[in-house]
């Protein structure tokens, strides 16, 4: 846990903001000031082009390409890699001097400063360039991306000459020529050019997508084109001290189908608003409706509070369920890392944000796993099983990892549906959901675990050569978290399928009468004397090392440590008894979750950035606030001030996700697994006050926490009755005050 | 064990025999007429060409290529496989009449016989050929490989024109075009040509290979060239009902360096005797003397007869010592599947057949390992290790294994040599050996088990995360086989070093007595009531299947199954406690074997060709002589009759190493693991008698058993001490007889 900050960027509580340019961590920028509107993301690399480190990354939620590797003699061994491909550069734009071209890498400059308004998600980037002749001018490049049409981008470059008059040449375009850059392989044919717009179609997958532009400028606008590019070049007359505008308005829209792809985007591009000032002030509404529910404070940590509210941003730039289909890749729309796939973070990090604060944005997440039931059928089938197994990774349902001891052991994405439906139908008691899609698919997810497992010579069921979240132990019997989640699921499936008329469902009496004996022989391997879970069969034989005896520049293990030496002790990766702890958390006595905290939080050396999050969750509610807060400390700047060293390869989505779990649940003390929500709220010392919103039932309750006591209100909706402390309390618009 | 024989060879006991040409076993039949002389071998494809299934193969011992997988990221994972390549095709002769080519595949022929001699290793092959315009010729093929110059191969065809005088025209040439088959590429480029001979070098390792050729006959010779072949043609002019011979005696050299091999090669060429009778009579010589010492006759049954002589002459083929660094290949040198490299089956399977016929040769096998020291030393390294460690496969002696779940976590290979050093000695009594080249490796491989094992909680020590002989079981801990295997490796160590002086050997005392504990605490699961070892922590535990359950059409499993679905039941592969029970036979009681072969043998599935004959072995010992039967009755034949339907690929050349075992240790009830040599014999039912031969302390005993009785004599050297059930005898010249 030596994690050392980077710090370079200023303060601000509802800013980013680079005051000066850090070349050194170009694309660590680019990732932090990445824009999205889910549809779409870019990262905030320059419009201008820049010859030094930089990665041009243009994404869609939901386009990508695919990747063989060596064919495999083994069944069931996924070789397939889909990954979010880079598409189409439509910030770029050329700008030149008396031939002399604009780029930072090279030109002078100064007076850099880059900012993103959470408050309106602008980019806003402006400098002073002075060219080898002298000329100066004031350049600021301002981007958005629509929260309201969310094919629509819009770019302005305001140019103010200082101490000339003359031209400026511009061309502004749209680039399909962007290599991939993990394969360093374009994956665009441009089949069609004109009106300003162009239509990529994907190598393999062949996923069509238009880009038009519309840019607006005083200056004759002379087309230009090129394999992969379209553009225009403008020679602006620019007049010393005054500002001139070019403004570029874009539209993406992708389709499977070419012909309907340009149709419908050419539409969409004739149609959509052009004016850069009425898109802002839309996102402004966007972006202000939002907080009001959304947001968190802190008081007394400027730091945490920009560091809380770049989370939430992020986290809603990425994904708030509105579009079809839509999941939520490692990275979010920010890099190419972990191929913009999903895992099962999705349902057990990033869902509890969505499912108070946007309850459909949630269902719209396990809509996802719906959608692609087809998918996991056939994965299950993969893997000589019956019904339903959920990919590790993945961006269109298909199994995406392509490394077997992960893809085939692994079964957290799957019972990680059956939790989300489960939580999701706890805080919102959404009865048709779960007796329609819900059922279905714990029925399918049943049937997988059911195939899956298997019974001991001793007469116990549970699962055999499986990885649980601890990926530190790669192929273990017994897995507790795996056998804990599956008896849960059945469990839950049957308390909904009681009552029932199954008749429709497909599934028997047998069946679940079989679930039911699987579930009450389910083997939890528990000692009863130290309470302790055993994390699988025969963990407490494990050879024990001391994490703490591991030299700091052995880590990352994976990079230093021989593959199998990883796994032959009793470290560590990430929670897995405390995991399972957590999700069902009020399942089990504070004895029992110290008990295990105190075992397993030593052999932990929280290799995923997920880990501290629910460690710091669980300090907090057994009263290590010191320790909470420690594992807290850089929960919400994990990518500020990039502590992995690896930001320039996107955010960490779902670590930011973690950062919100860490606020609400850690000292906030909420838990959504029993009847009604409960509090139990602690402040870190030197916090004087926090505050946080949770839409719940329809309402949203306001939680305001300061040194000593906790103000509980409505500011939206009805009454609802909470648990604060253990009390059922009736949390109203006057708010109810409760001493900490 | 469903095996079927897919017979159509003719049953003699010196020879195998194809009588009429089998098209569809064209490739069974090449693997199974294969020369070799350890130093180079040759499929037996058609010298003339054919246009039908085949796989044109010629191989020289150590002789390979490289490929490199896709990068891995982890460290320790090999991803570089060697490969015995495809050299050059020396017996290439094209023959035409008429401008009409012959061609197997396309021309009319009839009485085709193919005889392979086990007493001369002459390839003999005739058939007649009739011409599309009536023309018909006796056409006779011989091919020699030297065994006393090994770089010498020798070819005769025979031409009688039966029915007309004219001429036939023929290329002889040497061809280094051929693809090599599995990557479907040639890995040679020709750098010199001249003077009847072609210099290949290997594109990435860059072996450089000299082939020469000496063409004898009534003809002026013709030179022809291409890319990578030379030749010459000749026209014969033949004479009704007179047989014309044309002879090509050919030097294959291989070195490192161009310019040596081509001067080494062409000296060779020219020096060596060209007669091919002489050559013939020499082979002659050589295979009289190696079968008077080594023969094992069987009476009333004569397919095993010739089947367990098959498979003495194709090890003697393979490998008899007489070349520096050879290695036994999977498939010796008769094709390419396993990528010509060696396993541990070398130490374990085809050791003893040494051992007991050649010492010298035995040695050099462990000799071999001796030379890849260094490459042992780096694999530990890799793999953060002290010591040597063996690789899974190799040719050059880096691993070759390109699978992790092998490559690092089998540790047979590195125990095997141990054990092959500590076998080698009890029968030889080499002290020489083991005091110098044999302790030297023993510390390397004790320093490997002592830093790869590890402490458990319980103070035991065990290996943790390691794949045994039985590789159904992926990933386990404290597997039985591998803790018992470094136990006696350590033990052995400490019992050499015992009162010699270790200053000059680079270890201390405090090493050596920390290996002492690690031998002392080793765990090795075992169950004093039952008497069971446990293949590993949790064996006992795991899910049962009923292997006869299993569909016949299921198997091999791996081409069947999803990957993970093999490891998670107690279903083994191949023995794995009763292979260390087979290794150190006399260190158990027979109550303990018995109960052992009652739990592990119903759970076995013998996907290992190698499996059998270890469970025939200890089923001989324990009086279940049809068991032992059963599990014999094709080991001598798998190739013959293709039971495994993959002779195709190559003969199983270390299954008939094991098949020598099986009569030699299984019926005949050899031990060589006590003091003494020692003898238990039985015979099954149906046969009248059998004999055979070992090589013990410098003297030959034969051993010949009736039904009803056993005569032990030495035919060769002093008398020597041996047990003969149990009893200690002194076998002399006139023999000792005995009741069975």
């Amino acid at each position: 846990m030596a994690k050392v900050a980077d710090k370079y960027l200023s303060v601000d509580p509802w800013k980013i903001i680079e005051d000066g340019f850090h070349p050194d961590r170009s694309e660590v920028s680019e990732s932090l000031f990445s824009l999205a509107n889910e549809y779409q993301g870019a990262r905030g690399f320059f419009d201008e082009g820049y010859s030094g480190q930089s990665l041009v990354g243009v994404y869609l939620n939901g386009i990508y390409e695919e990747r063989f590797g060596e064919e495999m003699s083994y069944k069931g061994i996924s070789n397939r890699l889909a990954f979010m491909v880079n598409t189409v550069n439509w910030p770029c734009t050329r700008v030149k001097v008396d031939g002399e071209a604009l780029d930072l890498a090279k030109s002078n400059f100064s007076g850099f400063r880059r900012a993103l308004d959470f408050r309106t998600g602008e980019l806003r980037r402006e400098f002073i360039w002075e060219t080898s002749s002298g000329k100066k001018l004031q350049l600021v490049f301002l981007r958005l991306l629509s929260m309201e049409t969310k094919e629509l981008a819009c770019q302005q470059i305001r140019i103010t000459p200082l101490n000339f008059s003359g031209k400026v040449s511009l061309t502004a375009g749209l680039d399909f020529s962007v290599p991939h850059r993990m394969f360093n392989q374009n994956f665009w044919e441009c089949v069609r050019k004109g009106d300003g717009a162009i239509l990529g179609v994907s190598h393999n997958i062949g996923h069509c997508l238009f880009a038009g532009m519309q840019v607006s400028a005083e200056a004759p606008q002379v087309p230009v084109e090129a394999e992969k590019f379209i553009g225009v070049r403008l020679d602006v007359d620019v007049v010393e001290g005054q500002e001139s505008v070019v403004g570029k308005s874009v539209t993406l829209h992708a389709e499977r189908n070419p012909a309907q792809a340009w149709e419908k985007g050419m539409l969409q591009l004739q149609t959509s608003t052009k004016r850069y000032e009425k898109v802002l002030n839309c996102n402004r509404a966007y972006w202000e409706n939002f907080w009001a529910n959304s947001d968190i404070t802190i008081d007394g940590d400027a730091e945490t509070q920009q560091g809380i509210r770049f989370c939430i941003f992020q986290m809603q730039q990425t994904y708030r369920g509105a579009i079809n289909g839509a999941n939520i890749g490692a990275k979010g729309l920010t890099g190419e890392a972990y191929n913009g796939n999903a895992f099962w973070d999705t349902e057990t990090y990033c869902l509890p944000f969505y499912l108070f604060s946007n309850p459909n944005a949630a269902r719209a997440l396990i809509d996802y796993r719906y959608k692609t039931l087809p998918q996991a059928l056939a994965r299950a089938k993969d893997l000589d099983c019956e019904g339903a197994c959920y990919p590790i990774a993945t961006i269109d349902g298909t199994e995406s990892c392509t490394l077997w001891q992960h893809a085939s052991l692994q079964f957290q994405p799957t019972t990680a549906v059956a939790y989300a439906i489960w939580h999701y139908f706890n805080v919102t008691r959404d009865k048709i959901f779960l007796q329609s899609e819900g059922i279905e698919l714990l029925i399918k997810i049943c049937r997988f675990l059911a195939s899956r497992g298997q019974w001991s010579a001793k007469g116990k069921f549970g699962y055999y050569a499986v990885m649980g979240p601890d990926e530190f132990q790669m192929m273990v019997n017994n897995n507790a978290y795996t056998n804990y989640m599956a008896k849960r699921t059945f469990e839950f499936a049957l308390q909904v399928l009681d009552g029932m008329d199954i008749s429709h469902l497909g599934c028997s009496r047998d069946e679940l009468n079989q679930w039911r004996c699987m579930a009450s022989a389910m083997f939890i391997p528990y000692d009863s004397e130290t309470k302790l879970y055993e994390q699988h069969e025969g963990f407490f034989n494990l050879p024990h090392i001391d994490v703490d005896s591991i030299p700091v520049e052995d880590f990352p293990l994976y990079h230093h440590w021989s593959y199998d030496r990883i796994y032959r002790n009793d470290m560590i990766k990430q929670p897995d008894v405390l995991m399972f702890m957590f999700l069902y958390n009020q399942s089990f006595s504070l004895e029992e979750k110290s008990a295990n905290y105190d075992y397993y939080e030593p052999r932990c050396i929280h290799e995923s950035s997920l880990s501290p999050s629910v460690h710091s969750i669980l300090a907090s509610e057994l009263g290590r606030h010191q320790e909470a807060f420690d594992f807290f400390h850089f929960a919400t700047r994990i990518d500020l001030d990039n502590y992995n060293r690896n930001t320039h390869e996107g955010i960490h989505t779902t670590s930011i996700a973690a950062a919100w779990m860490n606020i609400v649940y850690g000292f906030g003390g909420m838990r959504s697994d029993g009847e009604l929500l409960s509090f139990q709220p602690s402040i870190p010392v030197h916090w004087s006050g926090y505050s946080f919103q949770v839409t719940y039932r329809r309402s949203v309750i306001r939680v305001e926490v300061l040194q000593g006591r906790a103000i509980f209100r409505i500011i939206n909706g009805e009454a609802v009755p909470v648990k604060i402390y253990g009390q059922i309390m009736e949390v109203n618009r006057e708010g109810v005050s409760t001493a900490i």
